[in-house]
């Protein structure tokens, strides 16, 4: 008898929503309700960031009890400390004495640590669980939250263990970011000064235009939105053709292939989007020094990146380190560097052939800009 | 300004191979070395479980250092125990000191459980890594390594956080089964009984016709080849139209109702085919009330369980834990029983409505029937 060999095909299609809100938990709207499913005598595993829960606690368990639904409630930490499997299970097991059902939402109200990490528990619940997510902070509005993309730290390996599982719908409302602290403000623009960078000049220029007013009034107002509108869509975009990432060069990496071990290694403790930010300064002076950025809209991106409140530098940036760094990503992308730099604001290319020598020169060129640049301290 | 609304679509196409192979581990078969992609100067990570690295670890050590190919080997223990967190913790820190890029396959060599945990592993290492897999056990065979399903239990849960990440190649040499333990063939029987008795009548004829003597050979020879390929073949057709389980009515889980409950409490252990076995009975017992499968049938299928060496019955089979473990599979099943019964030998149907007084009948008639049934003790 002839030996047997036989091939499996199949073809998954997903589709997911991120919808902007205003007032999401006033006891009359009804866009949670119906992104989470409720109905009357059910229950409801809500996961809620800390900070968010002794601010806005009453308001969530009163909007879900309003409407008959038992929100069964889970405060969980911020920072990155939380993304841990320990984590993944501890909401495993309050999905279990939840007694949720495999196509009963998990809400997930909180910062990009918290979808995250929520995001990663519904994908592997029963191998797969609906979610619903309320980001709550600029990063997790514009970014982390938004996207497919769940995990956690394994042992200083930033997202080491992770999945692609997006929310079946994605809920902002920018109400949230109205008490959030300036440095996590700063935190989100650096994504957004990414979008701008690397695919979209008219977000750079409105960014360029009165960074520090749309930091300090938290991207409340028109060009707030607008610039939110614009980071988001852009962001979409990529993903949307990409969302398993089997092509390894993303754009959207730019900013994110030494930042991973930065931001894991800082001490004191830097937030994604500041590690982000350093790796943007560090690429632009690679572009630069490949001719592939001016020197002036090097100068503009970094001087953005300060008047964002953002650091261009950190002390871990030595060339050893940040050279084990690029060898991680490296495994991270399939064996390439696929490393995104800008060729001109609004769009980039990938290289693949950065040498230590020229990360030398680099690190050390920044490391004097950092310095110097627009007064600003580093 | 509008409110921004955006719907994000994507398609994901999904191939995996499985094949029969002969004398795998021999110098000059090129196949796992292919499936592994293994290039001269390359490192892999290969999971081995302890028994079979006991019994093979020298062969398996070789094929890959003939090949140049340094294989980083982690003996790995078989049982449940295995399916946790931390051993996917583990393999995912032995990735990491392997030094796998993103694209290089994960080797698993083992049985179920193995594949199981190395699949989830897989799954989250850097957000999906290739792997290959080599059942070495009768059930890993027919059923746990040619699936998509990866898992884990949790405090109890039966596979309570999982993923569907299936090998790339998956490569069966039934040469592994020469030394498996006679319990062990039975558990991988239970799950061809299975595909019989729901799909394929020509193979419960098989079955019926020499299950004695194929267990003893352990399925060597041409019927058992012709049994394995016939269970295999219905097993890949049926994932195929539904691999990530969006319909949960499932003909596969016909014998997976009850069975995940009894599997996790049973004292001493069951292996799953024998819970399986239990729960297929049952099963049979709760068609045969409904008039759905003749008592002849019946009788035959239980039969056919005790022939293979499978047991019908279980200490742990009072109504109530069988109720509640209904109940969790409905959780499971999003809402609904959806629990598939023979309609005849080679067909099924499912059923919502079973009530908790229907169970108890059933229960007190398997329990009478295994105490008497063909002579065999239950």
């Amino acid at each position: 008898m002839k030996l047997g060999d036989w091939t499996v095909r199949a073809v998954r299609e997903v589709s997911y929503r991120v919808t902007e809100v205003v007032d999401l938990l006033a006891p009359g709207n009804d866009a949670l309700a119906e992104a989470a499913r409720c109905s009357p005598g059910s229950r409801r595993l809500v996961l809620v960031d800390e900070n968010v829960l002794s601010l806005r606690g009453e308001e969530i368990r009163a909007y879900f009890t309003d409407r008959r639904v038992v929100p069964v409630v889970v405060g969980v930490p911020g920072g990155e400390a939380t993304k841990t499997l320990r984590w993944v299970e501890k909401i495993g097991l309050a999905a279990d004495s939840a007694g949720l059902d495999r196509r009963d939402p998990i809400v997930a109200v909180g910062g990009g640590v918290l979808t995250d990490v929520a995001g990663l528990a519904a994908s592997l619940y029963r191998r797969g669980t609906p979610y619903v997510r309320v980001p709550t902070t600029l990063i997790g509005q514009v970014d982390a939250a938004v996207g497919a993309k769940t995990g956690i730290n394994l042992h200083g390996g930033k997202n080491r263990l992770g999945s692609y599982h997006p929310a079946d719908h994605t809920l902002l409302d920018r109400g949230f970011l109205a008490t959030l602290p300036q440095r996590h403000v700063a935190n989100g623009l650096a994504e957004i000064v990414k979008m701008a960078v690397i695919r979209d000049a008219v977000l750079f220029g409105l960014l360029d235009a009165e960074v520090e007013d749309l930091a300090r009034i938290r991207l409340s107002g028109e060009t707030g939105q607008r610039v939110m509108h614009r980071a988001i869509t852009g962001m979409l975009a990529e993903l949307e053709v990409n969302l398993w990432e089997h092509d390894l060069r993303r754009v959207v990496d730019f900013g994110h292939t030494i930042s991973p071990a930065v931001e894991m290694a800082a001490d004191p403790v830097l937030l994604h989007g500041e590690a982000v930010s350093i790796d943007m300064a560090l690429s632009c002076v690679l572009a630069a020094g490949r001719g592939l950025l001016g020197h002036a809209d090097t100068a503009r991106v970094l001087t953005l990146l300060r008047r964002a409140g953002l650091p261009v530098w950190n002390p871990v940036c030595d060339l050893g380190f940040l050279w084990s760094a690029v060898e991680d990503s490296v495994r991270h992308r399939g064996g390439r560097q696929s490393i995104p730099l800008p060729s001109g604001i609004g769009t980039c290319v990938f290289v693949d052939d950065v040498t230590e020598d020229e990360l030398r020169v680099c690190v050390s060129e920044l490391h004097r800009l950092a310095g110097t640049e627009a007064g600003i301290p580093a």
